[in-house]
């Protein structure tokens, strides 16, 4: 009577098929399998979870991931999703709290794979102390999607005295990197390539949520934090000299790269400057707190460095180069990498 | 220097390009022109949003959708999208405030139908008296994706008094059912395979936030929500028979299905207990409670009805026919539509 028009439940188990999203037996089944045992905790009900994040205001922000391949040096499409949500919560000087988790699978995707993805999800998230409280699963049709979609949106708290965005950016701000940069996009570039780099280049992708309290814990005036993702460092400048209506001078000498990843650049004919990092950040201070901020990310990671400068003036970014002259950023135009997040 | 791989700006600037979802000029373009002058309310801040939802325990729920075709008779991915989340928060007893929105976009799709779909996910939420206040946007090659991939996530709050879930079902609820049956799955299905019905069919996508709301504020006693939409009334009831230890006898005589809707059904040999809804909801509620529970959903549809009650028992969900037969409905085991969500 019931018209069954899929599968049957038990056949071909290993791997995706559309009845596991259609919210029948198999998805129940498929959640018991791959999400219950590794995410939920004691917040979950049905559809949604009941939460008590304390005082301060809340941050709520959403992420898709649709990186290509699901696998690469240094992470995969699980810790990204994971990671980058914190990290987006993070900016805002947020602690962040909840995560939601929300597949799209495409048919025929192997049940282990997805797996392996659910596992790396929840140890990132144990790892930066946020939880996975609900989630979403729906499946597609072969040809219809790429193995595995994951939409994380995260909620975090920010403590009432803390305004920390690009309004609050000051001429004289001095602008800090908190690691070397470009990792990210190369590593997944050369996974998606086949490129083999010696070493090899492996993704930053990390969540900031820690060194960011770090900095406020210490008493750091923090005008500005933002991660310099899609785009990189150059977008994110040319954006951020924009909503503040200043100029920014970035010193090329002072940017970290390490020489395996600027050489990988060289090859790929990529400016390591709009390449996609998934575990750094740039933060604007008052020129007199940059010493003592400096020294905080150095004990996260060692090639942090102070890269530039606000002033009044136009709002772009002037990149003083190597050998001294001088060149605006503007922000990236095209696509350099697609798909790296 | 930049090594461009993708599109210039400007050509084809009809359609969605790859470098639409890159982070740079041509997403703040797209940001600019679909979703700020649709979405973006004070709240907005660049990679999230800060929220103050007031007092209360917190629900947070999200859901991605992905129906074929983006446009059906009675709405389209951008309505249901607003009006399932809202309504995976109605289920928990809370007042829905706050929704983000993720989009992953096929190359190629013409940015029409994604304002068409932005305006619409406006109107909903607007009529719901919610805010869409963070989102994300990330493209796919052609062949990738399917156009539109959208997920909300959902914000809203809980009265410290409430608690609505299965575990406060109890022996002798009795059980409601918010208006007629089977009319989205029917009208995807129809608009997907090109049938047309005579009246058509129009889904029931709706927010079932407002009837809730009325529902508590007239001091019924609630145990449960629950809207069935994949899977249907069927796989809702089996599954909360299971997760309340309780025998649910369901009386078929008594569930609202329309004339167009159940020919529908037979032409097309479908039971309709297992065809989603995505406008409807099931409440659990005493006995005694259950005349005015009525009165209350039937002033926002009259077709609401009583159609059965809980009882010790063998954990399971019996159809007591229209001929005095009997028999056991089993949450749906594979798939009868396909992506209806």
């Amino acid at each position: 009577m019931t018209g069954f028009t899929c599968a049957i439940p038990g056949q071909n188990s290993d791997h995706i098929q559309l009845a596991h999203g259609g919210g029948g037996l198999l998805m129940h089944q498929l959640i018991e399998r791959v999400f219950r045992p590794r995410f939920l905790s004691g917040e979950f009900t049905h559809d949604g979870a009941l939460l008590d994040p304390g005082p301060g205001r809340l941050a709520f922000t959403t992420d898709s991931y649709v990186v290509r391949p699901l696998f690469f040096p240094g992470g995969d499409i699980g810790s990204l999703a994971v990671n980058g949500t914190i990290n987006d919560l993070a900016m805002c000087g947020a602690r962040p709290l909840y995560l939601s988790a929300a597949f799209i699978l495409e048919e025929g995707l192997p049940i282990s794979t997805l797996e392996r993805v659910a596992a790396s999800m929840q140890s990132a998230a144990a790892a930066a102390g946020v939880k996975l409280v609900t989630g979403d699963t729906k499946v597609v049709e072969r040809g219809k999607g790429d193995g595995i979609y994951i939409n994380t949106s995260g909620i975090g708290v920010v403590p009432a005295h803390l305004t920390i965005n690009p309004s609050q950016i000051r001429a004289g701000d001095t602008i800090l990197l908190s690691g070397d940069i470009a990792r990210h996009g190369i590593a997944v570039m050369a996974a998606r390539e086949g490129l083999a780099f010696e070493p090899a280049i492996e993704s930053d992708t990390a969540a900031l949520a820690v060194p960011v309290q770090a900095l406020i814990a210490a008493g750091i005036e923090i005008h500005c934090l933002r991660d310099p993702t899609r785009g990189g460092p150059a977008t994110t400048l040319a954006e951020l000299a924009g909503s503040a209506g200043l100029e920014i001078t970035i010193n090329e000498r002072a940017i970290p790269i390490s020489p395996p990843v600027r050489g990988a650049c060289e090859i790929l004919g990529l400016d390591p400057l709009y390449v996609a990092n998934e575990g750094r950040f740039l933060a604007f201070v008052p020129a007199h707190h940059a010493p003592a901020a400096l020294k905080i990310l150095q004990n996260f990671n060692p090639t942090a460095a102070i890269i530039g400068e606000t002033a009044a003036g136009k709002p772009q970014v002037i990149l003083q180069g190597l050998i001294g002259g001088k060149r605006v950023l503007d922000m990236m135009a095209g696509e350099q990498l697609p798909r790296i997040c």
